[in-house]
């Protein structure tokens, strides 16, 4: 049988024949790619031939992706990036940033989807903030989003391992913590800037962040955390599975979170039950400040958060901006390379935005 | 850091310094595991620590399961399959097998679930034709099913893989043809019985199977269906996701199967629009036998079926029944090895039988 890669080479043979020179366009049309670590005179389409190409068509804007960030970062090395749109018709997949799809798609591909080809939608916002499109139903294979439930699911906030190790909760002091860039009370975070206003005429919340102009460097980030015994983990929105790493932050410093986000039922789905507290568990912003001010006079009721520890981990979520979103990339990458089963996306709106 | 292995070593120390042999108790209890490949003189439940321990704790019955199978049969060889119940605090997961849960749960562990370790529900039937169990929400950590959404996803029928070499259509002698071993009125299957009755009417039926008693041996499978132009791949019951290998064989065998079961759409989630023929496509038996004996006549229009082949191509789902509830076993080993992230299932009653 002749593999799908033959089947490239053959259309890639095809195309030099008539003198379209791939190898051309490659070096020269990219910018963000023309900085490779591992330029040599083979051009890189035909030297990695039998990986499958993975066309960025719509990538996440103002990122910078370097094809190389998957095998530096990831250790993902079976694919080739690509966002050089002439490669259109040999790619074996190819991503479209949801947020960056026009209203009218005008700025999908023109040309007919290869068969072979398999159409990635990718999505890291919550349902709530986005825009839909109409057009979207019936025009992907794959999805690639925080979805648990998601072809590819991006996993980089919460994965939480096992461990044997004594936890040691690191010293405190501070009782609750917040860093927050965006309070305005017009956005989708309304919510959550009520509920806070109302929580501290009750107990001191330290601010930091954006909009309290206090920002932290990348490396103060942890270190603030850990030094708070509570640290406010307040999505912008609740959507199903809308759990970032704003719950991570804590998780992995030492530090009890109190969310503000999906159900308690959706947490528990991706962490202990016993490693966080969920406002929805008091009536009001008074009862949740009555109940922190409890826990930090009562070191044993405390440390009851941190049980789960002895058995699971929390591991840090990647800082860099750029690798947020490269990230969910090369999961995408990995997928294509070892998994061709034949699938369709029906009701993408309705499985993303209908909860 | 310690490793979670470490840790289960420490658990096995303690054990063994208490007395507890496990070696004794793994060669001397579970029967179907005592014809392994691999005996030597070292337990291999200390041999093998490095590799997660899945315990089958409600096995499907009546198939015979040997820990090697998943080595021999899938490739797949990083835990250590055990039955042996003793061994359930040291598992680093335990499948459960829906069908032999009993109603009040009172077959299920005693002891409470270790905090690493994970609980894998695994159903492989339509959810129509399953007794629901009230106690399973909340319980679970992992499904195991044919749901494309499910935590592991069992594809075992519908691999449709890329390829590009030239099909030849098989010979063909016969119209339509249908492998049956259930056509009695009363059962779940009752809806398919009906249908063919009233299409048999219109168009030859060559039948097969016990129902028939046709019966066919593994070896005359695929040469039948091949043998005919249009293969009944009719579901027992309509599941969503529910398309097993009466779909795949005529996929496999290169014929065009007339499906019942799932909405169209569901089917083509897993293969090609033009793949198949809906019986929902037609208003009813007689205008589906009409439409049959037309691409009879016609070979260019029976030809379009045949397109998809030219990227695509189903792989031979597995005959023999115990490596078809075994593979399923198999890939949750996999999983157990290389995914470590926490989950729980909530809602399993209506994320399965829900819809």
């Amino acid at each position: 049988m002749m593999s799908s890669y033959s089947h490239k080479r053959m259309i890639l043979t095809f195309l030099a024949f008539y003198g379209l020179c791939l190898a051309y366009l490659w070096l020269s049309s990219c910018p963000p790619f023309s900085d490779m670590e591992d330029q040599s005179s083979v051009p890189v389409e035909i030297k990695d031939l039998d990986k499958p190409i993975i066309l960025l068509w719509l990538p996440p804007l103002d990122v910078k992706i370097d094809p190389a960030d998957c095998k530096t970062y990831f250790n993902i090395n079976n694919c080739v990036l690509t966002d050089d749109r002439s490669l259109y018709n040999v790619s074996d997949a190819v991503i479209f940033y949801h947020k960056h799809i026009k209203w009218n798609l005008s700025n999908m591909p023109s040309a007919p989807r290869p068969d072979f080809q398999r159409w990635i939608w990718y999505h890291v916002e919550s349902s709530n903030n986005t825009v839909r499109r109409v057009g979207v139903d019936d025009l992907f294979n794959l999805t690639l989003t925080y979805r648990r439930d998601a072809d590819i699911t991006v996993r980089n906030e919460l994965s939480i391992v096992r461990m044997a190790e004594e936890f040691v909760i690191p010293r405190k002091d501070k009782v609750v913590c917040w860093i927050v860039s965006n309070m305005s009370p017009r956005t989708g975070a309304s919510t959550r800037t009520a509920y806070f206003h109302h929580l501290s005429k009750y107990i001191n919340v330290e601010m930091y962040g954006r909009a309290a102009s206090r920002p932290l460097s990348p490396d103060e980030y942890y270190p603030t955390i850990a030094s708070c015994k509570f640290y406010l983990a307040f999505e912008n929105s609740q959507s199903k599975d809308y759990i970032t790493e704003k719950v991570n932050g804590p998780l992995v410093a030492g530090t009890v979170p109190v969310v503000m986000g999906p159900p308690r039922g959706n947490y528990e789905q991706f962490m202990p039950a016993d490693s966080f507290i969920h406002v929805d568990d008091f009536p009001d912003p008074k009862a949740l400040a009555e109940y922190l001010l409890q826990l930090d006079l009562n070191d044993d009721m405390y440390r009851q958060y941190f049980r789960w520890r002895k058995y699971f981990k929390a591991t840090p979520h990647l800082t860099k901006r750029e690798h947020q979103f490269i990230q969910p990339i090369c999961e995408a990458c990995q997928h294509i390379a070892t998994d061709s089963t034949f699938s369709v996306v029906n009701n993408l709106n309705e499985w993303q935005f209908g909860h």
